[in-house]
């Protein structure tokens, strides 16, 4: 019974099958008239879909292919021994930017943006002529994406200590940064209310916004490396990320429709109107602002259909690791749309759950309490439930080491356990968000945890959303950034 | 003794570092007045020779890596066992490729093409405003090669056959392709005089051109990958091709010199002369023609300096394997100079060793002929000398196989062994440009014939100026393409 979990989740090939044509039909829309106004976003979903219906079907095909190329693991929670095919994210990078690199004729061919913009709209922005100069900035994102998955795959290969691996998505981010300057792109930040007295109202921030834009990079691919362990975590984050991002992007779309959200009772001071004159939701008729999120969708729709993919073969009992392939490739796809789109404030609002992780991880990742190799929940064959791991103090920790901790323990982040007599600290639970919420809801089964995991993402995207136009109208004027 | 071969070779460290500043100051001579008419040209020679330094210092440093990694090999036509490490290849396509990509600010930036148009050069061409829309066609050219070269590491991991990977290359033209669509790229070509009756002095092949250009990729690409098997052999045919590449480029550029080349003793009608009023080679004023060959330039210098640092170390005996890695990219990278700085006809002409090579194999490539999985030479221990290698012919050949063999045989490029009384073929030599050598010119060491191979390489390169400069002017009028 226990090798049913090598067996390939089962693929409702029918149902699958019918979404081959409906791709096609979208795929094909910018070239039938009429021309819709912004032909390539259809051309984008018909190739979503074909990336979702290539992964799905390649991933169970292509297991026994790595298992075959030692590129294999154990699954460490769970009582079956089985090999499970390691560094898949693999497959779904490949399909990600190929489908990337076939969609450039669709959004950037002057022939079919010669035919859109013959299409007569009277009103409202219509997005047919996409800037060229904008396909150098495509080009150099898919090239920080192909670095980025190579860099993973080698780091699976190679098996890079994750010390040595942290500056590496700065090596992805190079080409980005390279066309940025090439480009004299923009190094000027917009200062909040409060500072403007000592700053202006802009801020040049120059060099100090490339090493920005790197850090981005970094730590969006990191954060996500680190959120890890069990099944369905790296993909879930990454996939309830994306979505995020699409949901704001809509906002700044065309629509035809018109309605309003009141998000003055959030605090912000003007309201939020879709549609109108302009038909351009928040972009308030900026057609710059309209390019920007197409540009991210183009990126972030292909991206959902194959994390949603891959998160079918992932999904608790795992048929298929990730590898850090996954988390390099999603991590840089994020870092590349918060860059260009000029988002990146907003992105690292959908990354409050690895942010906590991060924060929380830090006594661990720069020595202060020891670290150990997996810092993974502990599994409970028995009961079929995943524990907190711990740190097991075999001398007392030093001075530093139990302050920390018991600060960490007060706000109630990590559970201690005392010598009976002395108090010296004899264990600690890891410090990481999967074991804080093991430790704050008590001990539950693995897939509990990873909806655990999803619900505080999605909560985590619900406040971004409340800050970025709540909040935000506090200390910004606008909402241009 | 035998272990010495793992040792890796000795660098001169003295004379390697001495390198440096020398390389520094190219790197930084587009920024100190007054500025040379091709300031990136500079900047690409000093990271050219960055490129080498490091390369030649990181083969032997992660040799053991890469053995540790499982990515090794045992060298068949040696006498030791010795580990060897394998994929070597991905180093040097990594050093190139970053080296390409921090390229970009040097050859595109506004502010270095600015300052350089300050300079007033009153009489030549000054190619100072490379167009910006050249940034695309770099950065496609880049997603092609890094395309190639995560082809290449997942050949040599997964151990793709041979086969099936022939159409790979095709996948690493995509980026070219959509580019080359996206910006309208011409698609006509020149028709040779005798035709034009018929056909026009231009043809567009339409459709048929990107057919044309992704088949050039993958001969490119497989050509080099199978005349291999020897120490040497990979990287010296690359080596001499892209030094070929180098010195047709130099023909075209703006020498302050003045000098005339006796062509029409060739057989061309026109002379060929340097320098004269536009100071532009055989440009002969255009400056398209002097972008399009700087930029071959940009690609070919790099890419001779990765390969003379790796050849230190596979030059026989061995100390690092190419994979399919360095083909790969090797291959990819003459494509994307052939392509987009448009003398494909003439890059054809530098891989006649390897479209020999190519024919002479095509009987085992296709059946006709039994093909074994390898064909490199037989090695002799006690002799330290090549043999040809023999297909042995278990029952009798088929009557095609017969014929085809004869054919080869009365041509010189196989030998035969015969049954004594029935005249049944029962042995042949593989069909590969190595073992031809060593039919014609008997026996030798490994070394011996990887040199034989370069001068057959070195002499094609002769033979291919002769054809383009003399013969060409027989069938073209002009020397535009």
């Amino acid at each position: 019974m226990y090798s049913m979990a090598l067996k390939p989740r089962p693929l409702p090939t029918i149902l699958l099958v019918g979404l081959v044509p409906i791709a096609c039909w979208f795929i094909a829309r910018p070239l039938i008239d009429p021309i819709p106004p912004m032909p390539a976003l259809y051309a984008s979903l018909g190739m979503s879909i074909i990336a979702f219906l290539a992964t799905v079907y390649l991933i169970p095909r292509l297991g026994p292919v790595f298992i075959a190329a030692d590129l294999k693991g154990k699954d460490l929670l769970k009582s079956y021994n089985d090999p499970i095919p390691e560094s898949m994210g693999l497959v779904c990078a490949a399909v990600y930017i190929l489908l990337l690199m076939l969609f450039i004729p669709f959004a950037f061919s002057s022939s079919i943006m010669k035919r859109a913009s013959g299409t007569d709209i009277s009103e409202g922005i219509n997005v047919v002529d996409f800037p060229h100069h904008q396909l150098s900035v495509y080009l150099s994102s898919l090239l920080s994406l192909l670095t980025a998955t190579m860099l993973g795959f080698l780091d699976d290969v190679f098996d890079i200590r994750w010390r040595h691996k942290l500056p590496i998505p700065i090596i992805a981010s190079v080409p980005l940064l390279m066309v940025y300057y090439a480009e004299r792109g923009n190094t000027h930040v917009v200062v909040p209310l409060p500072l403007r007295g000592i700053l202006g109202t802009l801020l040049n921030l120059g060099p100090l916004y490339y090493v920005y834009m790197s850090l981005l990079s970094t730590f969006a691919t990191n954060s996500i490396n680190i959120l890890a362990g069990i099944n369905g975590s790296e993909v879930s984050q990454a996939l309830i990320i994306a979505l995020s991002v699409i949901f704001n992007d809509l906002l700044y779309l065309p629509w035809p429709i018109d309605f309003r959200i009141p998000v003055y009772l959030l605090g912000n001071k003007a309201e939020v109107e879709f549609g109108g004159v302009w038909s351009a939701g928040m972009s308030y008729g900026s057609r710059e602002l309209v390019e920007r999120h197409l540009f991210s969708l183009y990126f972030m729709m292909p991206l959902v259909a194959v994390c949603v993919a891959f998160m079918y073969h992932n999904w608790y009992p795992a048929r298929a690791f990730p590898g850090d392939t996954l988390c390099y490739v999603t991590g840089m796809a994020f870092a590349v749309v918060g860059i260009h789109s000029h988002f990146s404030k907003t992105l690292l609002l959908f990354f409050i759950p690895q942010i906590f992780n991060f924060l929380l991880s830090c006594p661990q990742l720069f020595g202060v309490v020891p670290c150990p190799r997996h810092r993974v929940p502990r599994f409970d064959v028995n009961a079929n439930l995943l524990y907190p791991s711990k740190i097991i103090f075999e001398k007392p920790p030093s001075q530093l080491t139990t302050y920390v901790l018991r600060i960490f323990s007060t706000f109630g982040l990590t559970e201690l356990t005392f010598h009976a007599t002395s108090g010296i600290i004899l264990e600690a639970t890891n410090l990481t968000i999967l074991n804080f919420f093991l430790v704050r809801l008590g001990p539950m089964n693995e897939k509990r945890l990873v909806q655990v995991l999803m619900c505080s993402q999605v909560a985590g995207s619900a406040l971004a959303f409340v800050v970025r136009y709540g909040l935000a109208g506090l200390v910004y004027d606008g909402n241009r950034r």
